[in-house]
């Protein structure tokens, strides 16, 4: 299949075409207000002519050929169609009928797998079905079921939909502007990821956003993003799911596989991603990086404001939403204090007064200024451009903002409102075109700042981009290997582990406990014994041989008492490892998109406060530094009031060299936790070891048995 | 003084009346164009008419008895005009000049001193300096130095705002409504006390909105809380200062000395008064309690939508803002199954497909079935209202709305949008009419949500409201009491401590540890020596007399040696608590708002992760065991993963009594903490405490000396 047939053809072919209001009239009426005469065709055999537009009795009759049949009829008209557009030459064909997969029932199940498997066997390039369409803004096709308010939306945001219903909303915004814009529907043929490859690649499409609710094949998804990201082309993400009653509704709503959330966050954090909320989030982030000219070089914010209240607004709410405003150089001060009046405090945030609204080279001056301070990548204008204006200083802003952002080194500069309205179009136009986005009101507009510094300072080339997505589906079984076995695989990729070994009798423990030196640790091991501590089969802390010849009888005694069916492969004998600051390392291997690496600090910090840091694996030891300064414990492994400082870079190379286990296991490990790891001032110790494969795994090196 | 001579004058006079633009020409404006001509005056000796309205030389010329004078021109002019409207009778008057203490000058300070006197000895009320006037919607009293685009803006929120600028952009957003707006600029005479307490008490005000930089008379504030709390009349504040570089801005701008950003919030979380971040939220959260009719009966909320993705947005924004979306009951779902289309899936978030935005009574009944359900007292309509409808569906709903509305046992009903923009007014009026408010998107949205559920179940019968703000200023001093007196003043007040006594000499220490019980801990006690680890000065778990000889001597030793200045008291002979929950509980006497009691889980759940609840002191049982219930280390005292569980009765009751200490010394106590305290299963044990005065307290039991 072509999938240029679809988004770029050369001609389409509505079928069904009609006056009435649905599928048929809303496409008609879409496809004659936007495209050319004679890139389109109408096709119903009750009607002669449509809106005065010649209706062909069939597509046989359209004398010329077209790729695209875009289908408006019922879900039992659709496959003849097909097999008729295709006799006609056409390549693509959307589908908007409902019925199919997403009703849950099998018989629009077996309806979605017909469907697909006739496209499959014509070679079509469909798009649904239950789906809305799209339009390319490039080439001005417009095959789209609903209708919006007349506007010129064409621009540089490629926008790709799960839901028909946000693809509208996003078009019925004033803000908005696409390259395309594409309401997936069902995917039963082309996919998120064909469109997602397609946006990735096209030069008209400066940023992607994206309305996820599950993929169908994540490596494409995966391989697509590492190409936007190394040419850091920026990629919006509303997935949903975030929440568990969000997870549900998106599992219902599609009935896509969704994996895990935080295996999303893990993914989209390591291709530097932009995750946000909700549409709203979505439309203004999107459109502030088509409209922005260039990336800021760092991620210092400075807020320049009209007056005392706004600039306290932006101090606050920016803190809130994680923006570092720089502290203006002494001579930024200096010449601020020169042209703002007396009794202004030049800080960073501003507040310039209202005076300088009325001035457009005072106005023009303090913007100078601001982006002379080698602190200040990024300016953010206060101040809420109103619909219908009634205070004339916008006039003279807008031109200064209009002269500077002209000049050469001039820094990027946004425009943030104090309360959400609809802006004066004409100056909302004449700031885009000077490449300055009006945000949304300070808790969204915030955010999206934040958005946009953290991406200017992504830097794909620290992070390691190899994959690891899973080739085979999970199995039912789980095998996990002992304590004893997973520490000898760990050991085997150089993470430290205690000395230790299996005692078979008494004295084999104490012959072992005086080789590797004491104090020791007796547990015991066996396969049917998960809890060793539930059945009191843990000593702790033996110090001399006697010690160690009574513990190992108290366990053998407690075993036999507590778990007389459990099979004793032997007791280990483990030298105790010095108490350590406690880091939980473990494996979520997601089904989907692979192993993700978490870490965090042992204990209430994980389970409690649920401060961890996940990627996907395998991370480079930038990018495992990175997870720990993104911990909040973070500053407690720097060593804080009584904690001994720890030695993060060896917690990183663990991070590291587990996460390459995961990936080199990654078709059959389920999960992988070590807790704790030891963290010393000095290195580190992996003291215990939990790994779950879902067969037995196989290794060259004959580790894993 | 008569505030209401100010706010509801028989008649008003503008002095410096002009047809240019700027204070003067735009009040003439703005009350030529909202009052009746009979209410005002103009007062110009330059001209004889301005807008064609005759125009008096003098305030002395004009005919009839005005209460208030609104003075346009410049600061040297004030102290004359304000004389000479004394002289005609006025009692109120409005200030628009600046350049006085705003400016941070000698001479502008002086100037507002001197404005100052003048008001008092004239007797009169005055707005400003630096203000930018008032509206009063109620009886169309329209002193106000800027125009707004002209719509009707009376409604029920009472805003006062220490910022002019944040009160017109609130004038400026399509959805305010408003009793009163006021600008109250310096504040040199009448305060924002003045103004909170007015609108408290006003019949037409349902709905206090607050721009907050600081207070001048917090008693007055507090009792007006109190008042508002009293008749459930919500007050939502913006407070400035809530981020370190946010709290510089709001002390620059207008002078007024903040206290700390956390005793705002203590005072708040009493008085249920709602704190949100940024204008748009204060807009639409005052607007949203002044539109419902009536206030949910508890906060379980249902979110119905018209497409999955939306349905999707709503439950992951609104689980990130703390909503629960309560399952509903197995009725709910059996009804709801059999008027949605089978392919839909009825649970909260509800979904309910985009068929039923087409059928009046469908629609209807939905909403009806869920608000029949027992857990849901608030429902959220997911819709997008836009300016131009593109889609009729919102006719049957808002149809439907208004049906289901006006039946008797309705439950509220919010309409939630997805995306930011200007609401068609019709649609806007009709909702709000229904006593449903139209909210901003989700992530302001939901926080809205949030905000009217916590209001709803706020209790203020379940608070102790009595208020302790001291009443003198504190000063330079600082006396800290031993950690045996701080005990023995917590003992006296029912707080439980470790049995403890002052050893003179080695014998005495072992007749003290013999008689209290082994183990004991000795710690070493001198005026001059706060940190006793740092000298070595403690020795724990000690037990027996050998011990105690022992660590007797060491002490000693230590001291002499490292401080052999320190005046040596004696030694403090303790008995061993055993080890319990480490909390912390402390007061900050904030020198406005008086002492506010801490609590936290101790170590680095308050250090690092500022897992801290505040309340004004004193707090009753009920509000010190929802302080504790408010920590995210709540499920820690709770029992959990190897925590015991907690007496957290016991520990309220501590908590209770920590803060009638503080109210006791509320004018004298500057710093109390007890870290930490030990938390058991039954029972409580302040093992430390850190008291410091300003003075040496006076007490009537003679426990402090």
């Amino acid at each position: 299949m072509d999938i240029l047939k679809l988004l770029k053809p050369n001609r389409i072919c509505i079928v069904g075409a009609s006056e009435k209001v649905g599928f048929g009239g809303d496409t008609c009426r879409n496809v004659m207000h936007y495209m050319q005469p004679d890139r389109y065709f109408f096709v119903n055999p009750k009607y002669p002519s449509v809106f005065g537009v010649k209706c062909y009795p069939s597509m046989s009759d359209v004398p010329q050929a077209f790729d695209l049949a875009v289908i408006c009829t019922p879900m039992g008209t659709v496959e003849d169609l097909l097999r008729e557009a295709h006799k006609c030459g056409a390549g693509a064909a959307i589908v908007y009928a409902s019925g199919y997969k997403e009703t849950g029932t099998a018989d629009g199940i077996a309806a979605q797998n017909s469907l697909k498997a006739l496209c499959e066997e014509l070679g079509m390039a469909l798009l649904g079905p239950n789906c809305a369409g799209y339009v390319n803004y490039i080439d001005m096709v417009y095959p789209f079921a609903f209708i919006a308010e007349e506007r010129d939306r064409r621009g540089s945001v490629g926008f790709v939909s799960q839901s028909g219903q946000l693809c509208l909303s996003m078009m019925e915004n004033p803000a908005s502007t696409f390259s395309y814009s594409i309401s997936v529907g069902n995917c039963a043929v082309t996919s998120v990821e064909d469109f997602v490859d397609f946006l990735v690649d096209d030069e008209d499409t400066r940023v992607l956003a994206i309305y996820l609710e599950g993929l169908s094949e994540p490596q494409r998804f995966v391989n697509a993003l590492r190409r936007a990201a190394q040419q850091k082309k920026p990629v919006v993400i509303l997935k949903a799911g975030r929440s568990e009653k969000g997870s549900r509704v998106a599992a219902s709503h599609t009935g896509s596989l969704a994996g895990s959330d935080s295996a999303y966050d893990a993914l989209f954090e390591k291709f530097g991603v932009i995750r946000v909320n909700d549409l709203e989030e979505l439309i203004y982030t999107a459109e502030a990086f088509a409209t922005l000219k260039k990336l800021p070089e760092s991620s210092g914010v400075a807020s320049m404001n009209l007056s005392g209240g706004e600039t306290g607004i932006c101090a606050d709410v920016g803190s809130l939403c994680g923006i570092s405003f720089p502290d203006f150089e002494a001579e930024t001060v200096e010449a601020l204090r020169k042209i703002l009046p007396f009794y202004a405090h030049p800080a960073n945030p501003l507040d310039m007064t209202a005076t300088l609204s009325y001035d457009i080279e005072g106005f023009a001056s303090a913007l100078r200024i601001v982006m002379q301070d080698p602190n200040v990548s990024l300016i953010s204008i206060g101040y809420t451009l109103l619909e219908n204006i009634t205070d004339p200083a916008i006039h003279y802003m807008a031109k200064a903002i209009e002269i500077v952002s002209a000049e050469e080194n001039s820094v990027p500069m946004l425009m943030l409102p104090f309360a959400g309205n609809t802006r004066n179009s004409e100056y909302l136009e004449l700031l885009r075109k000077c490449g300055v986005p009006v945000l949304p009101p300070p808790l969204y507009g915030f955010r999206i700042i934040q958005h946009i510094c953290k991406f200017a300072e992504f830097d794909i080339s620290k992070v390691d981009t190899s994959s690891a997505i899973p080739t085979r589906s999970r199995r039912a079984e789980r095998i996990a290997l002992s304590e004893h076995e997973g520490k000898l695989l760990f050991a085997s990729r150089g993470i430290r582990v205690p000395e230790e070994e299996i005692a078979l009798s008494c004295d084999h423990a104490v012959e072992i406990a005086k080789r590797i030196g004491f104090p020791v640790v007796l547990k015991i091991m066996s396969p049917q014994i998960q809890h060793k501590t539930e059945v009191k089969g843990v000593e702790l802390n033996l110090r001399d041989e006697t010690a160690v010849r009574l513990a190992y009888d108290r366990i053998m005694q407690n075993v036999n008492k507590l778990r007389p069916d459990a099979y004793i492969e032997g007791i280990l004998v483990q030298r105790m490892a010095p108490i350590g600051t406690e880091v939980i390392v473990g494996i979520n291997n997601d089904p989907q998109l692979g192993p993700c690496v978490l870490v965090g600090m042992g204990g209430v910090f994980v389970e409690v406060f649920r401060d961890v840091q996940i990627r996907l694996a395998p991370v480079s030891e930038t990018e495992a530094l990175d997870m720990l300064s993104q911990l909040k414990a973070d500053k407690l492994l720097a060593g804080y009031r009584g904690y001994p400082p720890c030695d993060r870079e060896a917690l990183a190379k663990l991070i590291v060299a587990v996460s390459e286990i995961a990936v080199e296991y990654k078709d059959s490990l389920v999960e992988l936790d070590i807790n704790p790891v030891f963290v010393y001032e000095k290195g580190v110790c992996a003291v215990d070891a939990l790994i779950v494969f879902d067969e037995c795994p196989q290794t060259d090196r004959g580790l894993v048995t």
